[in-house]
C-alpha cells in the first residue's frame, strides 16, 4: 500500500549486505570473519560499571535529563585535550559535536554537503557505511583506486582537474575494508591537493590508536584541519554498543549547519552514555587499556596472516595490516568471491565479498577478513577451511 | 570558505527557536516555561542505576556490542505487549522499530517518504520538532487549524480533495504546543479522511500516558494501524537523557525501507541503554511510577492555570489541557507575543513565542507555556511577572 509513496531519497539507499550476512549467521554454530566487530574481550566492563554508577551519584537527574545538541561539554573537552596532546593538534572543545557513532557523521555530511549530481571522491574498495549513506543524496561519487600506500594521486587529480567536488572521503589508516595506510607521501600529496581545488578532505579515523607497533599515524590534516572534517568514534577502544563517536570541525558556519542537521536528527546523542564515558576516559588509563587491545589484535592478525600463507593457493595476494580490523584478499582475476562466499557458508565460515565496498557494486574478485572477533584456533580452523573451499573453485575453472 | 558548498536540504532547515532560548538561560537564575523539559523528579535514578548493574552483570558484554538496527527483541516486545494490553491493539515484535528517540522517527519519515513538493498535513499551530525535521525536505507543508477538539475537518477535507498527500503528521492527545486533544468524533473522522483519500496517518503519541484522570486515550487508529504510522518515546515517563523511542509500523515494505534508512544514519540506537529501560520497565511497576508523574504534573498544571485566572489580562484566553506538558494562551491580535518575550526575559521569564509552531513562522499573538520543570511557588511568580509585563505592555496599546 505504501509502496508508491518512498521518496527518491529512500529508493535510492541500499541497504547493507554486511548486516544481512550477520542476520543469516547470528547465533549459529559459524567461524564469521565478516563482521567489524571488536573483540568483547576488549570492552572494559567492570570500569564502564563503576562509571556509571559514580556519575549516577554525583550528577544526578542531568545524567537522565534532556541535554545540548553538540554534547556534554566535559566530553568534547576530553577529546579536544586527548587530540593536542597525542596529535599536536591545536583545537578546542568548540570545535567538537558529539555523534551518535561515526555513522551518524557521515549521515550528517551526506545532508548537509551532497546535492543531486555533486562530485563526491571516495576510495575504492572504500568503507560501505560511507558509501551508503552518502548514496542516499544521489551524489555522483568518483572511485579513485586505492593501492598499497593509499590512493592513486594521479587519478585523483584528473578527477580534481574536470569536476567541481564537494569533498574527499579517506579513511586514512589500516583502512576499512583494505587494511592499508596511507604513506607519508601520499598524505602529503592528497593534504595539498584538496587544497589546491579547494575541497573539503573528510577523514574517518576509528581504527588509528589500534596501530600494533609505534605511535598512531594520527589525521593527515592534524597540523591544520581548517580545510578538513575529522570524525572519530569510541566504538574500537572502548564500546561501540553506547553510540559515541565526535567530528571536528573548525568552521563555524558549516559546525552550525552540521549542528541544526543533528538538532532536526535525534536532538542529541545519549547523555546518559556521555557522562559515562567521559567518566571512564579520564579516571582511567585508557592508554594502557588501548595497548591491551592491539597486543591482542596484532596476534589474531599475524595468526590469520601465517594460515593465509600456508593454506591459500599462492595466486591469491593479501594486505599485511600495520593496525586495524581487516585484511583484504584479492582472488585471480575470473573468480568471484561471491562463489567463494556461497561454498563457504554451507562449510561454516563466512566473510564479506568485496562487492559492497565498490560503488557500481560489481562482482568483484575481493574479499574482506576481519580477525578481531574470532579466537586464534577458530582464525586457523577457518582460513583452512576457506584454503580448501579456494581450492575446490580452483579446480573447476 | 565552506558557504558555498552547503546542500539544498542544509538551507532548507530551520534552526530551533527553543533550543536557542534554552542556551542563552542556562544556568541562570531564570523561571522558564519555555522548555518541554520533564520534572527531574520523574526520573527513576535508583531504578535505572539497579537494572544498569543488573544488566552489566547478567549480559555481559552483548550490552557494550554492535547491535541490530531494529533495536533489541526483548525490548520490542516489551512494547508490543504493552500496547497490546492498554490499547487492545494486536501488534507483534517484528511491527516495531526503536530509534534514537521519536526525533529521530521524524527525520526518518522525512527522508523516506518526502520528496520536493510533495504535500505534507501538519497541524497549526504544530511540533516544532516535526516542522524542523520534515522541512529539510523541502515538503510542501499545508497548515490545517487546530480547534480545542482537533484539526478543522472542513479545512482538512478541502486539502485531501485538492492536493496528493503523502501523509497527516497529528499529535493527537496533549498536543505540543496547544495541550488539547482530539474528541472522540474528530478522531473518527480524521481516520476516516485519511483512509479514504489513501493518506499515511502519523500519530506522535509522546504524552498519552500523562493523562490527569481517567485512562488513556491511546491512538487514534489502535484499532487498526495498517494504514498508519505510530510514533512513541520513553522521554516523557522515564527518561529522555536515553534517546530511546520507536515507530511501529505495520507495512513490511515501508518498514524495511525504514529500518535502511536508521542502518545509514546510526547503524543503530544505543544498545546499552535499551537493556537497561527493558529490564527497568519489566523489573519494575511502571503503571505507579506514571501515576506518580500525573499527579506532580496535574498540581503544576493547575497551579498555573489559577495563577492565570488571576494574575493575567482578561482577554487572554487558554487553554486547559487533561495532560501532558503545555498550556497555549492566546493573546489580543494586535499584540507580539515576541515583546512579551522581550521584556519578560529582562525580569527573568521565559516562555515560547508562538512563532516556530506556523509553518510560516508569523509573528504570532499566542504562546507556550510549560508547567512541567518548574516548583509551583515559582510557576505562581513566574506567572504573576508574565501577568505584569502583559498589563505594560497592554497599555501602551
Amino acid at each position: 500500500m505504501f509502496k508508491e509513496k518512498l521518496s527518491d531519497l529512500s529508493l535510492a539507499t541500499p541497504s547493507s549486505f554486511i548486516r544481512a550476512i550477520l542476520k543469516v549467521t547470528e547465533g549459529e554454530d559459524i567461524i564469521s570473519f565478516a563482521g567489524g566487530l571488536p573483540n568483547p574481550i576488549s570492552f572494559p566492563k567492570d570500569e564502564l560499571k563503576q562509571s556509571t554508577n559514580r556519575v549516577i551519584e554525583k550528577y544526578g537527574s542531568k545524567v537522565f535529563q534532556y541535554s545540548q545538541t553538540a554534547g556534554l561539554t566535559e566530553l568534547r573537552e576530553y577529546i579536544a585535550k586527548h587530540l593536542c596532546e597525542t596529535q599536536g593538534m591545536t583545537i578546542r572543545h568548540e570545535d567538537i559535536i558529539i555523534t551518535t557513532g561515526s555513522q551518524q557523521a557521515l549521515d550528517l555530511l551526506g545532508k548537509v554537503l551532497i546535492n543531486e549530481g555533486d562530485a563526491v571522491i571516495m576510495e575504492e574498495p572504500g568503507y560501505l557505511g560511507a558509501i551508503q549513506a552518502f548514496k542516499q543524496y544521489r551524489p555522483n561519487l568518483c572511485a579513485i583506486p586505492l593501492e598499497n600506500d593509499g590512493m592513486d594521486i594521479d587519478r585523483l587529480e584528473d578527477v580534481l582537474k574536470t569536476q567541481d567536488v564537494k569533498f574527499i572521503y579517506t579513511v586514512p589508516n589500516f583502512q576499512n575494508p583494505s587494511g592499508i595506510s596511507y604513506s607519508q607521501e601520499k598524505r602529503s600529496q592528497l593534504l595539498a591537493l584538496s587544497r589546491k581545488y579547494n575541497c573539503i578532505l573528510v577523514e574517518d579515523d576509528p581504527y588509528g590508536d589500534l596501530k600494533f607497533d609505534g605511535n598512531p599515524y594520527g589525521y593527515i590534516s592534524k597540523k591544520d584541519p581548517s580545510g578538513s572534517i575529522l570524525l572519530g568514534t569510541f566504538s574500537k577502544t572502548v564500546t561501540p554498543g553506547m553510540r559515541v563517536g565526535f567530528m571536528v570541525i573548525l568552521d563555524s558556519e558549516l559546525r552550525q549547519r552540521i549542528n541544526t542537521a543533528k538538532e532536526a536528527a535525534d536532538l542529541h546523542s545519549n547523555i546518559f552514555s556521555q557522562y559515562i564515558l567521559w567518566d571512564y576516559l579520564t579516571g582511567n588509563d585508557i592508554s594502557k587499556h588501548i595497548a591491551k587491545i592491539r597486543r591482542l589484535y596484532q596476534k589474531q592478525c599475524e595468526t590469520m596472516i601465517s594460515s593465509m600463507e600456508k593454506y591459500f593457493p599462492e595466486n591469491i595476494t593479501f594486505t599485511r595490516p600495520e593496525g586495524g580490523m581487516f585484511i583484504w584478499a584479492t582472488l585471480p582475476e575470473d573468480i568471484a568471491a561471491m562463489d567463494i562466499f556461497e561454498m563457504s557458508k554451507r562449510e561454516k565460515v563466512v566473510f564479506v565479498p568485496g562487492n559492497p565496498f565498490y560503488t557500481d557494486g560489481r562482482n568483484a574478485n575481493t574479499m574482506r577478513l576481519n580477525y578481531t572477533n574470532c579466537d586464534v584456533e577458530m582464525i586457523v580452523e577457518g582460513i583452512q577451511t576457506l584454503g580448501e573451499v579456494m581450492q575446490t573453485i580452483f579446480v573447476k575453472h
